[in-house]
C-alpha cells in the first residue's frame, strides 16, 4: 500500500517527522508531501483557509500511483475538499484520530498547541458530528511549529493537559493532536491515568483501514478557473 | 460607509452585478473587488476551499479605506478567516441574510443554483448555530454561473423550488441565495405566499447594521509564510 | 421610517430612556409606546407572561402608521404572537441585537440585571435557535428598574459581570441586555476585552435592517374574545 | 385531594367538559374555573399569550384551599409562570400528557384540532426538553372549540391523523391533545394501532402523582404592577 | 392494583427495602421479587448488563396476574427489553422519577451512590431523551449496597452532593436515586433548599399513574432460544 | 494478532461465517467462540439484553491470550460492559464499521435485516454519539437468521434498501450491517452508486486499527456476585 502523506504547511521537517513516526508504525509506503505556499506553521483560520488550498495543490500533484491519501495536519485543513475531488480515499489526521479514540474511551479530550486551535478544533469535532463525544480540548502556548523546535520545553504542559483533560473535564482517552507532536505521547503517557492516544499514528491506522474498504465515488461536475498550478487546474477540469 | 465588497470567484461580471444590485438598495459607498485566482464559479468544496484563500488575498489587498467588508458569495468561504485578519467587521452574505431572516420567520428555507452546495450549505448553516431553524434547502440544477448568464431561464426553476420550499418544506420565509441571483427574489415572489428574500440585499442590510456596532478586537498572532502575495503575506506577519 | 417602539412594562420613564438611545442612533421616527398594565419593572416570569398581552395591547393601539415594531424591553415578551398579529415587521430587543451579535463574535455571552432573567433568557435563547452560539448568561442583582434609577451604582457589577462572560465563559462579544441600560455599554467597554454590544442600539439597527425588506405574510384566523381592550378585540377580530 | 383545574379561555362549557371527564378519573375533588378575559377558544399565538395572562388571573383568585394546580388547556399558556407564583404544585395538561405518554411508547405522536397549533406545540415540546421524543404532530382543521361543539364530525379526521401519526411518523404512541376533545381517545382506539393518549386523563394523572411529592421552593421577589386584578397584584406583592 | 417490584439484583433485604418503602406511600398491593442472579449490587456496566437479563427473568416468571411492572433499580437495567415483553405496562425507578421531576423543576439533578453509576446515568437520561433538562449527576463513593447497610454514615455526603447539585450546577429540583436510599430524601431536605424527590416514591406514583392509561400493544415475534430458564424460554416464545 | 470473535446469539453457524469473512480480510488470527445461552438469532430488545450478558460470559471465558475482542453482532449488545472488563481493548462491528463509515462519506446509511432493529439501532447510533452523521436506516423483513440461511432470496430486497439509502435518504455511504450478512455487501454494490461497505469487514478492520494503539485502563471495583458462570464471576470479584 502506498500512501500520499501530505503535510499542508510549508515547513518540510515536520512533514519528514510525520512520515518517519508513520513508517515505524504502519505497514505502507510512505509518500511525503510538503504545501507549496501557506503559512511554515498552521496556528490561526487565516493560516488554515490558505492551508486547504495548499493541500488540494498538493494532493493534485502527487496523487498519482497512491492507494490512498492521509491529510497530517492536526484540524484537517481541507479535508471535504480533498475527499471530493481525490480518485482514492482521503483521511485527515484528526478525523481518523478522533474516530478511532471513539473506541477506546466515552468521553475524548483533545491536547494540541496553539491557543488559536481550540475553537477551531471545536467547530471541526462538530462538523464531524463527535461533538457529544467530547470532554474537553485543552492547548498549550506554544505551537506546534514551537514544539517541533523544541519539545522538550513543552512536554510538561502538554503532560499536565492531558492530566487535565482526564481529571478536570472527565475524558476516558486523550489525543495528544499535531503532526509536530508526533512520538510525544508515550512520553507524556506515565504521567496520565487514562490512554493518551498519538494522532500521528492513529490516523496513519485509520488510513490503512479505511483506504482497504471497497467503494464507488459519486461524481461532481468540471470546473474552470484561472490562476492555480496546473495540475490543480487540471484536475479541476477533469470530471469526477 | 464605505463598504468592500468581496466576490471570492474569478468573474468580474458577477461582482459588478452583486455591487449594483447593493448600490441600489443601500445607503453606502460599494467598492467591488473579484477574486485574483480560483474557479470562474463556485460550485463545488474544492472551488470554495480555493476560495477562502482568494478572499483573504482581495481582503489584504483592497481593505484599506473601508468601514466594513461584504463576503458576496452565498456559501462565505473563507469568513471565519477574514473575521479574524480584518481591521474593520466582516458580514458574508449567507450569514447577514440568514440572521436577518429569523426575524422575518420561524423556519428558514434557501435556494440556491447548483446541486453541490446543498450539502455544503447544511454544514455551513450549522456552522452559523442555525441548523434548527432550518426549514430546507432546495437546490436547481444551475449553478449561479449558469442562471447569471441566462436567468430568465432559471426562474421557473427557482419559484418552484422556492414554493416547494414553503409548502412541503415548512419555510416561513425563504432565502433566495447567491451573489448570482440578485435582483431575482422579486419576480420569483408572486409565485410564493411566504417571503422570499433576496440574500445580496439582505446580506447588504446586515452589513451596514453590523458595522456601526461599537468593538474591540482580540489579538491574533503574527504568521510567517511562504509563497503567498505580498498583501497577504504582510497582513499575516503583522500583530492582530 | 417610522418604527413603533413598545415598551411593556409600566414606568414611562423608561421608555423614554430606550427611545431617546435609540433616536441618537439611527436614522428613524420613533414612536414610543408604555404598557398599560403589568408590573413596574419585568424582573420574573409571572411579570413577563403579563407583559405579553400588555404588549399585544400596546400594539393594537398604535401600529396603525407605523412601518415597524421593536419591541424594546430584553426577553422580548410575546414576541411570536406580536409577529403573529403585526400589519409590519416587527424585531425584538433581544431578539436582534442576538442575531446582530453572531455576526461580531462565535461565542455570544449576554448581561442584564435581574437574577430571575438568567433561566428565562436561556429559554429564549434556546427558542430562537441560538443556544450553540451562546458562551454564558450573567445576571447582577440589581433588576434592570433598580439599574435605571441609579446606573453608576451597578456599573461596576456590569462590567464585572462583563469580564467574566469574556474571560470565564469565552464569550468573543457581551450583549449589554436591557431598555433600561442603553447607553451602559460603551461605559463597560473600557474594562472588557471583547466588544460589548448596547442591546438596545443593536436592537434598533437590527429592526431598521429587518423593516426594508419585502415580503408577504401567511394568514391567521378571526379570533373572537372577551375581556379585552376594544383595540386589541378588534384587530384579533380581523383575519390576519 | 382538592385540584383547581384552570381552563385559560372563556368558554366554560370546555371547563365543564374537562371537569366532569377528570372528575370520572381520578380520587380528587375538582375545583374547575374559566378565563376572566381572552379568547373564546385558544387557536392563535396572541390567543395564547393572553392566557398566559388569564391563567395567573385566575389561579390568584382561586388556589386557595386547593392542593395542586391543573392547567388544562393543551400548549399550557403561561405554566412556567404559574409554577413561578403559586403556593401548590401545578402541571399542565400537555406537559403531564407527554411525560407520562413518555413511559408507555419511545416515540411520541401528538393529534390536536386546530393548525396553527402545529409549529407553538412543536416550540413547546422543545421548551419541555422532549424534542428527541416526538414522531411528529398532526393538526386537524377545526379547533378545539369547532370540536367540541360537533364531536362527532371531528371523529374521522381525527382517527385518520392518530393512524397517519402511528404509521408514517413512527409513533409508538399518540396523544389526543386538548380539553375540548376529552373521552374522544377511546373511541379513536379502535382504528389505530398504537396507543392513544386522552390528554385530559393522562394530564390529571400526572396532577395527582406530581401533588403527592414533598417539596420546599425557591423564593421570587415581590413585584408592584398597575392595571391588574387585586388578586394578581396582591399574588405579585407577596414574596414567593 | 398489584404492582410486581422487581428488584434486578440479588440482595433480598434491598428488595423488601423498597417494597416497604413503597407500600407506605401508594395505594397498590406491592409483589417484590428479586433477581435470580447477578451482582449482589448493581454499580458498574456489567453488573447491570447482566441484571437487564435477569429483570427479563424474574419478569417472566413472576408476571402473571400482576397490572403493572415496577423496575425498583435506579438506572433500569433491561428497561426497555422488558417493555417489549411485558403484557402490562412497565415503568423504571429512574425513568418515572425523572419525569415527574420534570414537572416540579425546570434543572433536574440526580445524586445516588456509588462513583461508576455517573456515565451509566448520563447515557440513560440520554436515552430518556431528557438531557437538556439535566442540571448535573453527582455521585457518592459508597454504593447502594454500602449506604443500605449503613445509612446514616453516607448521609453528610448525600446532602453535601445535593446541596452542590442546587447551589454549583443550578438545579432547581434534586432526584436521590437508588433502591437502597428508600426514605433518605426527607431527612437530606433540610440541608437543601429545592425539593429533594425519593426515586423509589417518584417512580411508585409513576407507575401507579402509568398503569391507569389505556392502551393495546404493538407486536413481537417469537424468539426461539437455548439456556434460559423454562419461564423465560416460554415468554420468548410466545407471539407479542 | 489473535483476535477473539464472540458471536453473542447462539447459532454456531453464523459465527463461523463471520470468522471465516473475516479471516480472509485481516492478517490476524481469529478465535471464534459462541454465546452458552440465549436467542438463536438476536431480533429484538429483549434477546438483545441477554445476549449482553451472555458476551460478557464468552469474554470471561475465552479472552485470555487474545490481543483484541470484536463483539461481532451489529448492534453490539454489552459493548460498553465488555469494554470495562476487558483486559485488551474491545471493538464491536457496529461500532468499528459505522466510525469507519465516517471517512468514507459524510451521512451513513445503515441496511439491516429484522425490523425490530431500527429503533435499536436508532439508539445505538445515538450512543455513540453518530446521530448526526445517520441518514437513515432501513430494514427488511427476514431477520439476519433468515438471511443467513437463504442469502439469495434476501439479495434483492437487500439491494433496494441500499439503493432507497442513497437516493431517497441522500446517504453517501451505505452500511451492510450484520454478522449473517458477510460478504453479501460486493454482491450488492453493482446496484448502488454510493460504496456498500461490510460491516464483518469494516469491524474486522477498525478492531485491528484499534488493537495496535497504546493504552492503560482505568480502575473497577470488585463485584461479588451469585447464579453466574464461574469464569464470568470470577472476573467480576477480580479488581479491574
Amino acid at each position: 500500500m502506498r500512501i500520499l502523506l501530505i503535510n499542508p504547511n510549508t515547513t518540510a521537517a515536520v512533514t519528514e517527522q510525520a512520515a518517519a513516526h508513520a513508517r515505524r508504525l504502519i505497514p505502507a509506503e510512505i509518500v511525503p508531501v510538503t504545501g507549496r505556499f501557506g503559512a511554515r506553521y498552521i496556528a490561526s483560520r487565516a493560516a488554515a483557509a490558505i492551508a486547504g488550498h495548499a493541500a488540494l495543490d498538493a494532493l493534485a500533484a502527487h496523487v498519482a500511483g497512491c492507494d490512498a491519501v492521509y491529510l497530517a495536519c492536526f484540524g484537517d485543513p481541507g479535508l471535504l475538499a480533498l475527499k471530493e475531488v481525490s480518485p482514492v480515499p482521503v483521511v485527515g489526521m484528526a478525523e481518523g484520530a478522533l474516530h478511532l479514540a471513539c473506541t477506546r474511551g466515552r468521553r475524548i479530550g483533545i491536547v494540541t498547541g496553539g491557543v488559536l486551535w481550540k475553537p477551531m478544533l471545536t467547530e471541526f469535532v462538530a462538523m464531524l458530528g463527535l461533538s457529544e463525544r467530547l470532554a474537553g480540548i485543552r492547548t498549550v502556548a506554544p505551537t506546534g511549529g514551537e514544539i517541533a523546535r523544541d519539545p522538550d520545553a513543552a512536554l510538561g504542559r502538554l503532560a499536565a493537559a492531558c492530566h487535565d483533560c482526564a481529571e478536570i473535564d472527565g475524558a476516558d482517552v486523550v489525543v495528544l493532536g499535531g503532526a509536530a507532536l508526533a512520538g510525544l505521547a508515550e512520553r507524556v503517557q506515565p504521567q496520565v491515568k487514562v490512554p493518551v492516544i498519538c494522532s500521528v499514528e492513529a490516523g496513519a491506522r485509520a488510513v490503512v483501514a479505511a483506504a482497504g474498504l471497497a467503494g464507488a465515488r459519486p461524481m461532481r461536475p468540471p470546473t474552470e478557473s484561472v490562476g492555480l498550478s496546473d495540475e490543480l487546474a487540471r484536475m479541476l477540469r477533469a470530471e469526477g
